[in-house]
């Protein structure tokens, strides 16, 4: 099995180093914090003293690396990664792709590159928070570029070769791959991932501003509506910030939407609407989360475009071959549910 | 002990049912859903065959009526008591106050009431989902008609007496007694309660709006900001809609809240504001829900203005005797957390 050097062990990196280990893969890391260093050495992992050292293994060893630092720190890690192993297999975990995809192009032209981002938790933080079995059953994008006016045919940017590997260790690590666009997974996540964050913030808040008195009577919808509040605040704001456009569109729509709910309260004293809405469309997110189809569909690995068009389908590719992936799609609707 | 009738037996009314029982309280109930009436009779429970039979049976034992019904079939019930038992001992656990008492003001003028809310789970509903553990360590608001101009004296409408008692059963079951108005707890849980809700139905529409892929990228924060939009959407909109004006007030700040974020956002990228509100503001709650001052404060149960002073502060009774309430207060902000 190809070496994998994860570059950022708090949680994701942690847990990634963690599943990969635990699948047999020769892993190696490194950090910038001293503390989840000495913590990974002391379970017995190789973290090497630096950055720098971390990817000259890789570069002798033609290991897959794995970036999985916050979104500010991705380019100086890639500055260096370029001085050293400009050639090399890369990967990451950041949870906006777009400006990764960016910076790689920039700063490591010939790296073979597929971007990657496991949904998993974020409230802890640091390796002491990472668990090998964090992406279990999760959706791990790995991102595939694909020009719109190809995906009739099999024509990529991106190196399936590469792809598959990127994809074989998300499966490895637990995780279900979902093939998109980098535009693509942004736009998606701004919806489920970083408006959730927004959305929480503003719903603390306005129960903050009701004093003592609101806030002790603060019980389940408030508390799980809150949850990710808890986070630490510079990594909730590097993620949002990180997809700025895309999460306007997301905020715009919101914004739209409670507007709507607003003015039909006002006018009619009704949010039929509004609820109806919202409760079907978390019956589609049970159904999109839930059991799959039984059967597979085989695509070869070289027509991402194909993978891509499927994941916008909501497929999850389960299992690989070394030509052929195999894509379970959601079960359809059912015709009692309504959605 | 005080029999205790309970009219409804969904998700709260069967909890209340099971937790006075569990408790020692004679208790009967009833309900107009032949199949909770049923699976509770399975259980041994005395279920009378009407609401006519059970309101009968209160009235010629001077027990305390618990309304347990949606906000919708409040009115109706409350006729059917005026008929019956017009000077009963009365509280319910209804989630909006201000309608409950109007309505109990004009058709039930001669009844001893005093309103209460246990902020326990909606999700799941009707007999089968009830618990008799449903209110463990729970705030429990019992409601108190203090006049604004009468907080410095003990002058207050409600009778201190049924105050007591229905503060004793929501003990009893396991409760905590957050004592406020009626307009007071209607405002807060406006904040806490019913937002929370709105702010569910527009993040999940908004999610479904990005189709299958951001449905199945879909993951913690959306899992959690989303989870309540399970619940039956009739009794989202019964609660929410009850809840009219202060619920409007609650949307138009998160409105304001989220448009100030959409604005930075735009204009500076950072929504660093609207994060740090956020994160203080859940920091706030944990606070205001988690362990508490370990001394209490002791008030005369005549003294309702002043345990409404208290609740207001976040204060909880958590024992009563024969005069006094026992009230715990919120730890103090720590100087470490900047809340």
């Amino acid at each position: 099995m190809r070496p994998v050097c994860v570059l950022g062990l708090g949680l994701i990196g942690g847990s990634v180093l963690r599943a990969a280990d635990a699948a047999g893969y020769p892993v190696w890391g490194a950090t910038e914090s001293a503390l989840d260093a000495d913590a990974a050495r002391a379970e017995g992992f190789s973290v090497e003293p630096s950055v720098a050292d971390a990817v000259r293994r890789a570069a002798s060893t033609d290991a897959l690396v794995v970036l999985a630092v916050p979104l500010p720190a991705v380019e100086p890690v890639l500055r260096e990664i370029a001085a050293l192993a400009p050639e090399c297999r890369l990967t990451d975990v950041v949870s906006v792709k777009g400006p990764v995809v960016d910076a790689v192009s920039r700063l490591l032209p010939r790296a073979r590159y597929a971007g990657g981002h496991p949904m998993a938790g974020l409230s802890a933080s640091g390796w002491a928070a990472s668990d090998a079995e964090l992406f279990q059953d999760a959706a791990w994008v790995v991102t595939a570029d694909v020009e719109e006016s190809e995906e009739d045919g099999a024509v990529s940017a991106t190196d399936p070769t590469l792809w598959r590997e990127v994809a074989r260790l998300a499966l490895d690590c637990g995780g279900q791959v979902v093939p998109a666009t980098a535009a693509e997974h942004d736009a998606a996540v701004a919806r489920v991932s970083h408006l959730p964050h927004m959305m929480a913030a503003v719903l603390a808040a306005v129960g903050a501003d009701g004093g003592p008195l609101a806030l002790t009577l603060g019980a389940g919808s408030f508390r799980d509506g809150t949850r990710v509040m808890a986070s630490r605040p510079e990594l909730v704001r590097a993620m949002c910030e990180g997809n700025r456009q895309a999460l306007l569109d997301a905020v715009d729509d919101a914004l739209g939407r409670l507007g709507a709910a607003r003015g039909a309260l006002a006018s009619t004293g009704s949010v039929a609407a509004t609820v109806q809405a919202g409760h079907s469309a978390r019956l589609a997110w049970e159904r999109l989360t839930g059991p799959r189809e039984e059967g597979v569909t085989e695509v070869p690995v070289t027509n991402l475009a194909r993978l891509v068009a499927l994941g916008r389908a909501g497929g999850r590719v389960i299992d690989l071959t070394d030509r052929t992936a195999m894509v379970r799609m959601p079960q359809p609707p059912s015709s009692a549910s309504g959605v």
